[in-house]
């Protein structure tokens, strides 16, 4: 047996095409051009990929952008000032403040300093608390963007038990209360869990959120499951190659260390998914490619509900 | 086997007097006093008997209260601009509006009124978000009431598996979140959950917020496992009692079905836990017990936070 691969890319292709022909009907209809604000501080290379990244998706599907750059050293004050300006603009739907911020910033205060109503990360606590009491809001996008994967490929959630490793506020809290809201019965593993292995061979639908490259091995798979890899992991180890993914995919992944001295790796063990599960999100091409997507889309549900008082 | 009596009234008791001594502290070393403001509207009779126990209790531990009530047929903005008015007023530190309200008021509308700093339920999104993330804030008192009976009766939540049936914004969501933070591997079950009976006897603690009496029952219980009881149902049926209640305990209800025409029964099998449980929280006299409790916790928290700065 070896599992379908659930590939990223047509699923977010769809998802931008819906949201370009939503844009341009916002555009045409309600003279609203969707646009999103990117604030980012400091010379994070990633960070700078990211926006980059994020910048050039809006503009191929006609959501405006401003990208707004500080120096690493910008004061606090100066940053949640720049927030407010955004917060009052009424031709801004959307602000994202890339993390992470340089150490003298508190994240938590800049995040909370954006109009949930233009949370378009969805990590305001006001965004936090409408998901978690089943009221619309805007949904962080790596776990909305699983479930737009899992939906899109045909699998049921509703009836079925889902088991979430990690309990970040990024992606395993929100991740577990979107597939509650799915109807799914919902576990939530972590650091503290016991025969971990045990709870997760009772999943249908295995999430991992870890931030470890391989955590999730054959003993943690039910035979059939459908395995969600969220997570992204660098690795350089060419003995780990061997362990982590199957025959076929080795070789490329060993020009990879050897062309750029890393490659991508998910928490799952590729190899044992591929072998176990009957479903698996791929690391890189799965749900990495949706968050762009899943972006987009909260910025143009954002310009809905403030400027049209509707989702 | 016989479980253990987990009795709400000595935990609520010692809360009771702990927030007691803190008030008298914040008097006596700030000039502060707690004070606490229930909005009742219309002649709901339930809802008289409970706020004028909170009002009573408040009295009992030297927390201030204002009972404001109105007419069934009071304008939804003018519930608006009362809360709004407590919202002002620097002396009021907790507004409660006791539910349910009259069918032509928008009960979230006016929840999400109160400033959420003052919001001692804990049923405003912003404080929803917050406990969810993790970040202090006021936690709905029920759930709140949970952990401290398992806290204070020795009860380990680290590393256990809980299982909470029931997904409401008031108990099982808050519930399944708090059992999260105390580090236990959680798993929430709702309607559309298939075959109850097998996840629920993998808990250790098991949490049953569902509202109907006795669903729970032996089948769902593991030898041994900590079964807490959060359900409020009356039983006018003396069938029922024969099934829901140990002999022991038969008479009394029988009497009090005779005398008063109903006796409450929890959401658990009575019988059925005292005989598979370790430790079971009985209805009444269980987790019923502490939600007045922590509510005045909640106030006196409400005060800190907003007054000093400080939990």
């Amino acid at each position: 047996m070896s599992a379908i691969i659930l590939a990223g890319k047509p699923v977010a292709e769809a998802i931008k095409a819906e949201v370009s022909t939503e844009v341009a009907g916002l555009i045409d209809i309600h003279g609203i051009k969707p646009t999103l604000a990117v604030v980012r501080v400091g010379e994070d290379p990633a960070s700078a990929v990211y926006v980059g990244s994020k910048v050039r998706t809006a503009a191929e599907i006609g959501i405006g952008s401003e990208h707004l750059h500080f120096a690493a050293d910008t004061a606090e004050a100066e940053i949640v000032d720049v927030v407010a300006t955004l917060n009052a603009r009424d031709d801004i739907d959307g602000i994202l403040v890339q993390l992470p911020l340089p150490a003298h910033i508190n994240e938590r205060r800049i995040l909370e300093t954006i109009d949930p109503l233009k949370d378009v990360d969805g990590f305001h606590p006001v965004n936090a608390g409408r998901l978690l009491q089943g009221h619309e809001s805007l949904v962080p996008c790596t776990p909305a963007g699983v479930i737009e994967v899992l939906r899109r490929s045909g699998i049921e959630i509703a009836g079925k038990r889902a088991v979430v490793v990690g309990r970040s506020n990024i992606v395993g809290k929100p991740m577990s209360v979107l597939l509650l809201q799915n109807d799914a019965t919902v576990t939530i593993c972590h650091s503290r869990t016991r025969d971990l292995a045990a709870i997760t061979r009772e999943a249908d639908i295995l999430v991992a959120a870890i931030g470890r490259a391989g955590f999730v091995r054959g003993e943690h798979i039910r035979e059939g499951a459908v395995v969600v890899d969220v997570g992204i992991n660098s690795v350089t180890d060419t003995g780990a190659v061997r362990e982590l993914f199957p025959d076929d995919e080795q070789e490329r992944r060993l020009a990879a260390i050897n062309d750029r001295g890393a490659t991508l790796a998910g928490d799952v063990n590729a190899r044992d998914a591929m072998a176990k599960a009957a479903a698996y999100t791929p690391v890189p091409g799965g749900i990495g490619l949706l968050t762009v997507a899943m972006l987009m889309k909260n910025t143009v549900t954002a310009a809905r509900m403030r400027r049209l008082a509707s989702i």
